[in-house]
């Protein structure tokens, strides 16, 4: 209690605590504190210090090459960890980071050249927070067993065995029970003031990229870049509202929220939904082509054009046989690809189709019980049979939620099963999983009314609820729940004052829940645009709601992250992954749905018997449409570039300052080359060594 | 005549009159010629000494590095070429080519490292023979003036300016009439015996790499795998009309072939049909996936997997503003992208947008005109009205010959005014040009026939009419005809004798016509591919006949190439270029001509009405089946890897070894590298020079 932290007035984060440095150019007057471990209740002081010793061991005794701090005393649960400058920089070479080169170009690091690099002596001006953080992460979850090894205070069934992983055994020992990095108060206040406290237009994308990494600033560039590009489509559908009726617009507009099915009955209609749906469906195409280019810009930016995962180490839980890699040559465990293939194509495509299945069988379910439910009413109109009618929904909700509760665990083992060799494409794959399930869940009721039922009106009611009950009930379980709890049952446990002990104020961090992660916003993005680019064609309301939303969405976003939750841990990432593909494929499949949903609009149907059409004949119209659509959209994304052309000319000279670093390389001996480069005298063997090796397998 | 021959028994191309090679290195015992450079009747002998020290000097001066021969005298109007081995070297670099390293694995050529390469003291064994020539023709057609400089013998009005290109000043000047590279009959014999004149089922293609260059290599590759592609469908076709009738498969074939539209009738047809189609759709998918497989290793083979052509000096004719690249930071001419960009979009697409309509109008008329001339005849019914009946398609004929020619002029002029960089860039769009062109006059009757008369009898008649005519008449007008013009006109005036003197061989060899390049050939197989792919469902032998046809026209096309023509240039090239494209294309709308097709049939018509579905309800089935075959296509071609596993592999290796070098070189001081490096001074300091430049800039 207050007693014992009065105890610990002098504030324990000093120099004093921290383990040495190894090198001399690492020694600095202030240490960072970046991340906090949390250790389990009952871990012995001896396992403490082991482990304290472990992370501040050098990289090539097998350690993490990283400063720790026991916090108050041995016997607290908590390590403290920072980084010393060297193994940053070391660290920033292997993810393939660029960074300023005294040209103020960006340019891949290069630990050799560090000094004609930018702010290389100062690292909290050359890497972001967030890349520091992710860095001691990367060290910590990296640190594998050079030998056979007993764990000081542990029973003998966790002793390590050579290359196996420390940092997972640790976990499963109960030794390590969290990770996760520190908020410079300071700088977050900075954050959330040019962010979300004024009133601002723009975002601080850099300062977002510094504090939380590149993962989120993407997401939330992309949601600014979305939100702007929703715009045209919103100021369309207005004026097609105000201009399809004689209606004032606002009244138009409180008619399609409450009724949606009373509808404008104009000749103007017709044409208005045309334009929309056309217009919105080359709208897609272009947006997500701009975004492309944006998003290269922005990587560039963040210096992750080159990142070189594929040449790092492979991700921690991967397993497979030591083999020498014949990439990069380094002796690592390796797993064939075409046995990762067969798991995919013979296990998770069936698994993952089975599910969509439940899904569908789900649905059907829920159809005939109400179809059931009603028939009984009918039958019997009492009081016990009204309360049926609820069942079903009731029913398939449940249903709903546990299918896709187990679906998640059942995605991760899947990934996991595939044994991906680095984390993004684990990322991918495992997003990609639940991404198709989501969407399915979230969208089946909808193409079954439009495909099925063929129920324009019913379509329209469905979406204009949907659009307005769940972004309603999404920020409400995102956002408002959240902060109550946080002000109402966490906060007065925390209880933070200024002059606490600093370690107290890391644990006070730790009471808050974990970051769900950005699935979940994303997910909610490509929702809109699912509902936007697929059906928007009924409702042309949709971008307006959207836009409304995503306006409050920034907001409420950037709030949920710097307040409500704990600060999480980000690799570098050089674009969206998985999520960009997802739009795009999205952007294509609203060319069926819309041109469909044309088809099926009365409106259209009218206009194809005054003009002598039959069903057959606007069909095939319709379709023809479709295909030119098909075809216009495929040639805007070619002819439209993925990148600019000055990064395009930047890639193009990273190439070629490669290509001839190799040329002139391969000249020099490489005795020079050890004598020169010093600490890389490794790698200059294994390129020696690979060669060799290479040559005997072929 | 025979008295001069006679005089010159002493075989010119002996050692003593080549010019001299610069370096001790290069010199030979045995100089091969290379390159036969024919000059104009009028050109002087002071012009000719000229030309020859011009080649011969090195290129440090402004010269090509390589070695003259004047022929029989300095009188003669030929130069003959060879190139030495540093020269060569040196150009294998600069074009990015790939060779064998002393481990055995292909690498990227570096100058510096020239001594661990297999072979590279022997220039034969090292480069095949067409790349040695087109090195030969890439240091002539890259001559460009140091300084303005008058070129001895010519009027002042051909006086060289700095950085003028010397060879097309040269050739404008009428100095230089031709240059071709000069067979080497023994090679050529033994090339002919693997390829052509045994009963063997595969092709020599190492042996064709090795002797007319990877152009032709890969399109005779891509004839041999396509070949062999067609024999699923072939067997598929044959059993199909096998079991189809009570007929012999055999009468039904004559049948077929005689009258196409007498049609069995049986109920197996439409299920036939039916397969078939489906079948030849996927299965172009798949051969062009597995293709492209063959294509990389096919590349990685032949050393074209990092072919440097960005990064070398741009094609003789490319014009613009003398600036520093800023890929690779030499001073050369650049030519803005946006420009280019802005000519193709408001140049070249409206203008061969135009040509199309041309055609479209030329179709029209020529449909009119026909009605006409029948009613016509109709009225009159005379001998002479009856001769009128053949007038619209003589006409018409004419016209699309016509067209075509002036066409092909246009491209040639649009696709030089967009100025490209690289002679593959250049390449690729004319061919895309001239292809979009004639495929369309190929198909745009078809296409009228499917689509808007929508008569399948009368394409099933056209399309077997078609298939074989024009093979029939390709094989005769590619062959037949200069077989005969060769044996019968140009072989008497060639007359050669085994003691003629060298230089009458070389002569001799220019009697023959230029090759015509490998467009007709290709596009011979696209428009094949087309009648296959687009309407196969209509006439199910499609394929048997092109197997047939394809077995002959292997064998056709080599003896054309061996025999009836010059040899040809070709550069290193990685791939099949724009006509990978073309196929894929082609691939991915042959699903919207079948579905359409099969939805035409009689049967299918029949069929529906059999089940009491309406033409509306059909049709929404064709689309249906449309778009799930378009998905399963899609996910076929992403699904596939374009390249082999352990080709991935070579190349991340080969990027994993140019970023190590990278990191390392940057390292090293500068002026060490220049001490090792010696001739590569330029290069260095141009690096160092453009990283300067660059700060400036920005």
């Amino acid at each position: 209690g207050a007693s014992q932290k009065a105890k610990q007035a002098s504030t324990p984060c000093t120099k004093g605590d921290w383990t040495k440095a190894s090198c001399p150019c690492c020694e600095s007057k202030q240490v960072e504190p970046l991340v906090l471990v949390k250790l389990g209740g009952k871990v012995g002081p001896e396992t403490k210090r082991w482990l304290i010793r472990l992370i501040g061991a050098q990289q090539k005794d097998g350690g993490a090459g990283l400063l720790a701090h026991p916090g108050e005393d041995a016997q607290s649960s908590i390590i403290v960890v920072s980084a010393p400058r060297c193994t940053l920089l070391r660290a920033t070479e292997e993810l393939g980071l660029c960074k300023t080169y005294h040209t103020g170009e960006m340019e891949a690091f290069s630990y050799n050249d560090r000094d004609n690099f930018r702010n290389s002596n100062n690292m909290e001006a050359f890497l972001t927070l967030a890349e520091r953080e992710y860095i001691v992460k990367y060290e910590l979850e990296g640190l594998r067993a050079q030998k056979d090894l007993r764990i000081p205070g542990l029973p003998d069934k966790y002793t390590l065995h050579n290359r196996d992983n420390i940092w997972q055994k640790l976990c499963s020992a109960g030794v390590i029970v969290d990770m996760f990095p520190l908020h410079n108060s300071e700088k977050l206040k900075q954050l959330k003031e040019a962010w979300y406290l004024g009133n601002q237009l723009s975002q601080p994308l850099d300062s977002v990229n510094e504090y939380f990494g590149n993962s989120v600033a993407f997401y939330f560039s992309f949601l600014d870049f979305y939100t702007w590009s929703l715009l045209p489509p919103a100021i369309l559908g207005l004026s097609i509202a105000y201009f399809s009726g004689t209606f004032l617009s606002i009244i138009f507009l409180l008619q399609n929220l409450l009724s949606p099915d009373i509808q404008v009955d104009s000749g103007l209609m017709v044409s208005g939904h045309m334009i929309q749906a056309v217009f919105s469906m080359l709208w897609s195409t272009v947006v997500m082509e701009l975004w492309k280019r944006r998003s290269a810009t922005l990587s560039y930016r963040w210096g992750t054009l080159q990142l070189a995962e594929r040449f790092a180490e492979p991700r921690p839980s991967f397993h497979g046989k030591l083999g020498v890699n014949p990439v990069t040559g380094r002796v690592e465990l390796l797993f064939s690809e075409w046995q990762r293939d067969l798991r995919m194509l013979l296990v998770s495509v069936p698994v993952v189709g089975l599910f969509l299945g439940l899904v569908v069988v789900g649905m059907m379910c829920f159809y005939w019980g109400e179809a059931q439910v009603k028939q009984l009413h009918k039958d019997w109109d009492s009081y016990l049979s009204q309360t049926f009618l609820y069942i079903p929904s009731v029913l398939h909700i449940v249903y709903t939620n546990m299918l896709g509760n187990v679906y998640r665990n059942v995605a991760q083992a899947l990934t996991e099963f595939e044994n991906h060799r680095e984390e993004s494409a684990f990322e991918n794959h495992l997003t990609a999983k639940v991404l198709v399930f989501t969407f399915f869940n979230n969208f089946a009721v909808l193409f079954h009314i439009a495909f099925f039922k063929q129920d324009v009106s019913l379509l329209r009611k469905r979406l204009a609820s949907l659009l307005i009950v769940t972004q309603l009930v999404n920020q409400v379980t995102e956002v408002v729940i959240p902060f109550l709890v946080d002000r109402f049952i966490s906060a007065p446990r925390r209880n933070e004052k200024e002059d606490d002990p600093q370690e107290d104020k890391f644990r006070n961090q730790r009471s808050l829940p974990p970051f769900p992660g950005l699935f979940a916003e994303y997910i909610e993005l490509l929702v809109q645009f699912g509902y936007l680019s697929l059906f928007s064609c009924v409702f042309p309301l949709t971008a307006v709601l959207l836009l409304l939303n995503n306006v409050t969405e920034i907001r409420s976003d950037a709030y949920k992250i710097c307040k409500l939750f704990r600060k999480p841990f980000y690799p570098p990432v050089a674009n969206m992954g998985v999520w960009q593909i997802a739009f795009e494929i999205l952007s294509f499949a609203s060319v069926v749905s819309n041109c469909w949903l044309l088809l099926l609009s009365p409106h259209v149907q009218v206009w194809g018997q005054e003009n002598g059409l039959s069903g057959g004949n606007l069909l095939l119209m319709a379709v023809i449409v479709e295909h030119v659509l098909f075809l216009v959209k495929f040639i805007i994304a070619v002819v439209i570039p993925d990148e600019p052309y000055w990064i395009r000319k930047k890639r193009e000279h990273m190439e070629y300052a490669s290509m001839w670093a190799l040329r002139q390389m391969v000249s020099l001996s490489c005795t020079h080359l050890i004598l020169k480069s010093g600490c890389h005298l490794f790698d200059c063997f294994s390129f020696s060594f690979f060669q060799t090796l290479e040559a005997r397998e072929s």
